[in-house]
């Protein structure tokens, strides 16, 4: 750690002046007490640059809205001294914003990965506007009220939460690391090492850009270890460092069936019914305990090492209070949490077919709908599971279309669906427990703690950063600071404000205390 | 058949003034005739009333609408001489119209049946508002365009179709009831018998207060035999008189999961899904091929007697064509159509789990509802049917609530499932083929077809009329006009010209000639 004269505004590479040293053993809850006398002088600030930062719509569907998103980043991170570029795959697609500040003397890079766009907000019961960020004093699962927090004095009770889209997946990351510069600013702190950022615009819709953008970008993005801040923390309350995720990639069936929907008194026991159809396809694909159904799917999963299966056994257990949270009286497996994310999962993500509640009509559907996601194991290929889902399709006796099926078809196939895969996919990534660079960032964010953190071999979510790794050959880290119960992915996303003033604190030890 | 001097206007009973003789052996063809004049003259008037009355909502969950609907046909009921009363079960209830018209010497009283309330609107994929009639030259199926019938010369083509809410699913039979009135007068022809019409405003909800109202008004009902109008007539486009209808009752089931929506990444292989256990819960209730599997579900079922068989076994075969029409290879059974309606349907009309398509979130949701309809075969009872699914449900480990669950019950119960009963429910219902005021409809409508028509036991729906008959205990016969394919209780439902046509005729005959 060294003292640094600040450039304001430097926003070309190698105007900072300090030299650098590295700093392998950080000194206990240094990095923790900058972090708190900044956001004891200026909890305001920081709130009200979160809090807009949050009411700039994000999904990537719609481009002028990540576009704003992206020129917000890109002028907030050139007043701190960063160079800017965005990054595109192709016109019109989603701008990626990346960052870079050279610190002198510094002989490693680290970059810190995360994405700005959130999920689709259509979800119902959104209990307040998905972009108008509103405080409660408490989460909704306790009815806690909305409060003024602008006209609440500083310290507001960090038990308050920011409801929003993205509050916690991802802005959360991306305005701890500008709030931790701002501290460490104020503290006359310098990074330890190169800083260069890469703020994904497009991560929630399966980063199908992203693997276009590093490849052209490989000399740009060039590093010697990504942390990821994508994610939400263990559900201990522990801050956590993990060593990978799993893949991702979705599909959509669509299940055929009578040109016209009938009325089932007339057809009910005699015409084929895609509601029917479809409960039974599900039906074929999952079991009930979560176990995939679909022939050689486990074939090329690679089973956790030695030091996966101690690293997991040390995480504490959390199974109990989970169920009780969560609402239900017992999971699917008696696996424990993180023991299933070295196994493959299958989510049925959405099913529909015919009219419910007042409309429900007394008729058979022409068709039905599910949408599914695929978590993928360390050894699965997306294209090695696209060949076992077609096979096992049509070894039940379906047949598999990518598009709706011709009067032809449909005279001569009894079973008909019609099969689309999503974009975005992914592989599984991980870097070894013991790689130094990793192990770097769990010492610096150890000593911000004042203590042992966890340490997660892998997750059960994935991440766009995996196309990242696979092309950058480089390790990673993951590094989550939002509350578990954060509804990421779901109605009334929402941040508890102290997981935004210790995610503050963890950045500012990552940037100021991690070397190797 | 009698030549009548009609009175205008005679809204009060006993005004007309010639006498009446039973007819039991119709003049072939005169009933066509009478309505073919009628028709050939009056083609633009009688499409701009059946249009006028199209136009009208009448989803009986919106009460203003079937009130104006009720405003309209009494309107239309007395200009054409009968008495009428508007019968509600309770205030703000829909109304029914009843309405009366005394044949001077007639001896029989037969009450005609038909609801002028409409399936829910809210399927998509409507080519032109539901509200607003629109004519096309043929089936959608034939991709047939718009026409303007208004500026078309009579005769307009009969295979053009009318699409609108209602239009087969039962307006036709109340606009046909009255042209065929109008027809008689035009010729002189007095009703045979004395006339009671009972047009059912929530029939399409189930029927809720139909029970309440008919008990209440047992005397004003009281009639020799029903002919009931609703449903469509046989596939193969022969006029059917059927005897009887299934029984019909419908519920909602609700899976719940866990109390947020969950991250399927870091949950999908622990925490019980709604979506799967629905679909597990979708085929423990049903096979593909129509079997209920409902413990002891088909103990109660009375099998056809020998001349239903005989009767099943007269009707010509439709099943090869209405597979090439309804555009699938094969059908879920092996039975014949009309065959499987003496035993009991499950439908599943709608299930309804997460978003799909650009919305669809990685996630598990918090809940799954599926909406179902059971066709009771004659013998069975809702009252049975209610305890034979709570028990199943219970047997296969569901805790049954008619409430969200509890805290305390989440706690306690791996699988939840709250259950809904809807509110209108009815047996089936039949009436013995060899009944003598049966038998007269059929005798009467042959004539006007010029030879034999079909006779169905018992029809795959089901009809408010099952209460009436319950507690009137008269024979009932029912009378359809509308195509087969009108897409009744789906989108884009359509009445053919040539059955409303062949609609009038059919009820100038049972107007004019019905009578033992």
């Amino acid at each position: 750690m060294t003292r640094w004269m600040w450039t304001v505004g430097a926003a070309c590479l190698g105007l900072a002046t300090t030299a650098l040293a590295a700093s392998a053993t950080p000194a206990p809850d240094r990095a923790r007490g900058i972090a708190a006398a900044w956001r004891q002088t200026h909890e305001t600030q920081i709130l009200t640059d979160f809090t807009t930062f949050l009411a700039m719509p994000d999904v990537a569907t719609t481009i002028p809205d990540v576009e704003a998103n992206a020129a917000y980043l890109q002028a907030q991170l050139e007043a701190r001294g960063f160079e800017v570029r965005i990054l595109r795959a192709a016109p019109g697609t989603p701008p990626s914003v990346f960052a870079l500040l050279k610190t002198p003397g510094a002989t490693r890079t680290v970059l810190y990965y995360a994405h700005y766009d959130g999920q689709p907000i259509s979800q119902k019961g959104w209990v307040s506007p998905p972009f108008t960020p509103t405080m409660r004093s408490g989460p909704l699962s306790a009815n806690a009220p909305v409060v003024d927090w602008r006209a609440a004095p500083a310290p507001r009770d960090p038990q308050w939460r920011i409801f929003a889209r993205a509050a916690g997946d991802d802005k959360a990351s991306i305005q701890a690391l500008l709030s931790a510069f701002d501290a460490m600013k104020a503290a006359g702190v310098a990074p330890s090492v190169n800083i260069k950022l890469f703020y994904e615009g497009e991560e929630e819709q399966g980063s199908p850009h992203l693997r276009t953008i590093v490849e052209a970008n490989r000399d740009l993005l060039k590093t010697d270890l990504i942390v990821m801040g994508d994610g939400p923390m263990h559900q201990s309350g522990r801050q956590l460092v993990n060593f990978g995720s799993r893949g991702v990639m979705g599909f959509t069936l669509k299940v055929y069936g009578p040109l016209r929907p009938l009325h089932d008194g007339h057809y009910g026991s005699w015409a084929p019914s895609p509601a029917v159809e479809m409960a039974y396809l599900i039906t074929s694909l999952r079991a009930e305990n979560g176990d995939i159904k679909i022939p050689h799917f486990y074939d090329d999963v690679v089973p956790p090492s030695a030091a996966d299966l101690a690293a997991l056994a040390a995480l504490p257990p959390i199974e109990g209070q989970l169920e009780h949270d969560l609402g239900f009286a017992q999971p699917i497996t008696s696996a424990r949490l993180a023991d299933s994310y070295f196994r493959p999962t299958l989510n049925v993500r959405a099913v529909h077919v015919g009219d419910t509640g007042p409309n429900a009509a007394n008729a058979i559907a022409t068709s039905a709908e599910a949408s599914f996601d695929f978590r993928l194991a360390p050894g699965e290929t997306p294209a090695r599971v696209k060949v076992l889902v077609t096979d096992d399709l049509a070894r039940m006796g379906w047949r598999v279309t990518s598009a709706p099926p011709t009067s032809e078809e449909r005279a001569r196939y009894a079973k008909i669906v019609e099969l689309h895969w999503d974009p975005g996919e992914s592989t599984a990534v991980r870097t070894p427990l013991d790689n130094p660079a990793a192990q770097a960032a769990v010492r610096a964010i150890s000593a911000e703690e004042g203590g042992p953190i966890l340490q997660m071999p892998m997750v059960g979510a994935s991440s766009g950063m995996a196309e990242m790794v696979d092309v950058l050959k480089v390790p990673m880290v993951g590094v989550s600071i939002a509350n578990y119960d954060d509804n990421q992915h779901a109605e009334n996303e929402n941040l508890r404000l102290k997981n935004l003033w210790d995610g503050i604190a963890v950045y500012t030890a990552l940037l100021s205390d991690l070397n190797w």
